[in-house]
């Protein structure tokens, strides 16, 4: 059950800003989740969107901002004052109020951030701006429940009620000591089956918890909240202290993040872009991959022209380089796209010198399958003579190997390194392969044939 | 804060198992996350994990059967007798239990669903077994609290308090008819603040929620959840009935699992595999993609044996080759891969009309500058013929573009004909680009040179 836009909502829309008709729009709109209003508004062009946006509600509105295209978001933003941007940023978490403070000029940052009404909350907004994006600090949120071990049971219900009021979610609450240093964590039914209102929290509540601290990357505690089946982990500072906490919910995105990223890379695509971006945000994020690609394809021209002696006599040899090329590519691929995704899941095992072991039998088993069908295809679908079928097939096997062991090797270096491995597949694999490839290819032929 | 498995805990636990000291072993692994145990047992031998499973109690290995490596689950599966096993899948919820059952083999299936001992959750258990993998009843479970809309708010307490013991997170609470069928759902807020026990249902819950049908596929479930911002969702049959729940943690896994094999299929991988899989599966899931990437190289080898003539002429042309298949493969794969994503995430916008134009446009950029390079390059780096060089660059920038074209239009089409775009990237896309890019580039060099 999902609400689908229409083309008659969209001119409906349309025709009530035309008509300034507030009122009526408001009612329209009331009726539809934020998400999907912010979809309406990516159909409308920037005037009719921002005017909607002054129309609606601010408790709306804010959530609509966190659901906008980068680049509506920020044009709206530069149409609305500092005092306006203040007011939507009240409504809302605090990380996301970061998120999109983040993205202001640095004079606009400062007088939103005067203009924020809550100063518990704008304390806490300015706090998280301290984080960098890729880390637990750059996540997490400073709503969550805590209570002090000292307190009793009593005393602890009444301030989680008060806490618990700006909190859509409360999953867990969180013991802390004198210093805020975090202790435990309590359960909500363990605290309501407290007999006595006087027992101390510190009778009751549960010493062992997950946490990470705020300088762990995004991924890492991914990773964690997935293997212990988390819905939420607190955030320790250096010295013990719970400074904030992280959700599922963000960790949905950093989960989809990572791994779109890893796809573009792969596509030999270096910047998260979107089909919809500008023409010049793709280039940006296309071209240098592509020159890399031309510069190992000047190499591959070199190394052919190194064997320019066999043209006149063994001629069909060049016919071949396409082939070879493309294979060492793709096997490379393969095999570096295996070892990415075992590093990305941390399901590697065992040592280096096994790993390769097992490539080498692989692409060997690969390799002797594929060039048997290269040999009796060569010879009656591509009616080339034996010598030149055998050294094609010869080169194949061997171009497989090589090829899966650059792939393999590449990616564990680049990780050992602490350099994305993804960075290693795609067009710098395929190059790296091609002229590998090709110059194993013709070493072999020179070798048999003698040029 | 994570645990991690040290060489010394390894060893600790072989000895313990060697000298079937079950009480100090028992001790030793109470300690630890179910999770870690998990990742123990995979590093042990058959024999010895099967022993922890023997010595642990069934709630906590039952949870630790779901962490396992699909091999030494089957393997340990296979050890244990169908009673045992149903006392393991009587620890757990309905969908990690049918999961498992659905694992195995046909006749002990029937016999471990005959062992178990709860007779409602084994009937929840045979239910969601009916449903495929892939769809919102693959990956719903049983477990929800439900009250029916005639009830007061007394008797809804009440039964709300039974429900929810066997449930680990309640998140929300969902109404229903005298047919069962789905009317809405009830915060737990306002259930508490109601003044009057006596308050019917039907006058306190909210009319509007989110719901997912039976038969939905699980990627679109994840799309709403994430859309919408929901932990739970509740999960209808054809008649409105409500039959399942699905929850964030069990999207997450979708997400994942999306993500990891479109990345796979843009790698030339067809199954799901890891690194650490066996031999024949690795093959199983890559030899085919290669043994098309070869056909497709017989076609390049007979593409350029229709061009023999040129070789004594401009031998020099077959130098280009490998560049020219290199660049076709790496736009076309860049361009494939932002329309899969853009697919997969919902974001495209616009007719495919424009897309085209913009796609000719972006590569049209592109491969002016790649060109540009490569006249330059080819003049001072190469010392080709200025003639040749010019073939090549006209030769690049015409393969760029329909390499573009074809790698944005082929995976909207398989889109539309319902098969999955991701198909269209890796050696799809490089192979059918690099026989279209060596099939173009000859054919302007003999229009040029008219060998």
């Amino acid at each position: 059950m999902e609400f689908k836009i229409s083309k008659e909502l969209i001119s409906e829309v349309k025709e009530l800003i035309q008509e300034k008709n507030d009122h009526k729009l408001e009612l329209v709109l009331n009726d539809i989740h934020h998400a999907d209003i912010a979809e309406i508004l990516d159909e409308l062009d920037f005037d009719d969107a921002t005017y909607i946006f002054k129309v609606l509600d601010s408790d709306k509105t804010a959530e609509i901002l966190l659901e906008l295209e980068d680049d509506l978001r920020e044009n709206i933003l530069s149409r609305l004052s500092p005092k306006e941007i203040a007011e939507e940023l009240d409504e809302l978490e605090t990380n996301d109020a970061a998120d999109i403070i983040a993205e202001l000029s640095q004079e606009i940052k400062a007088e939103v951030i005067s203009e924020l009404q809550d100063v518990e909350h704008a304390k806490d907004i300015v706090d998280l701006l301290r984080y960098k994006e890729d880390t637990a600090g750059g996540i997490m949120h400073k709503e969550l429940v805590k209570v002090n071990e000292n307190w009793n049971v009593l005393t602890c219900v009444k301030e989680m009620r008060i806490q618990a009021e700006n909190i859509s979610r409360v999953h867990s609450i969180y013991v802390v000591d004198d210093e805020d240093r975090l202790k435990g964590r309590l359960s909500l039914k363990d605290l309501l089956t407290t007999t006595s209102t006087k027992t101390a929290i510190s009778d009751v509540y549960i010493r062992k918890l997950n946490y990470v601290n705020v300088d762990a990357e995004d991924v890492e505690v991914a990773r964690i909240m997935q293997k212990y089946d988390l819905e939420a982990i607190p955030v320790v500072d250096e010295l013990g202290r719970l400074v904030g906490r992280i959700t599922i919910d963000d960790i949905v995105d950093v989960i989809k993040e990572e791994a779109d990223q890893d796809y573009q890379l792969a596509a030999g695509i270096s910047q998260d872009v979107e089909a919809d971006d500008s023409i010049m945000e793709l280039t940006k994020a296309r071209l240098p991959w592509l020159v890399l690609a031309l510069l190992g394809g000047f190499i591959t021209v070199r190394v052919l022209g190194l064997f320019e002696g066999a043209m006149l006599e063994h001629g069909n040899l060049f016919f071949f380089t396409p082939l070879i090329a493309a294979m060492a590519g793709n096997v490379g691929v393969q095999s570096s796209a295996i070892i990415v995704q075992g590093l990305a899941n941390d399901t590697l095992s065992g040592s280096l010198f096994n790993r390769l072991i097992k490539e080498v039998s692989l692409s060997l088993l690969n390799g002797v399958i594929l060039a048997s069908i290269l040999f009796i295809g060569s010879h009656f679908l591509l009616n080339v003579e034996i010598m030149i079928g055998l050294i094609v097939t010869i080169a194949l096997i061997s171009v497989i190997v090589i090829a899966s062991l650059i792939g393999t090797f590449i990616p564990l270096l680049l990780d050992k390194f602490g350099i994305d491995p993804a960075l290693a597949t795609g067009p710098f694999i395929t190059t790296s392969n091609d002229i590998c490839g090709i110059l194993i290819y013709f070493s072999i032929a020179k070798l048999i044939l003698g040029f």
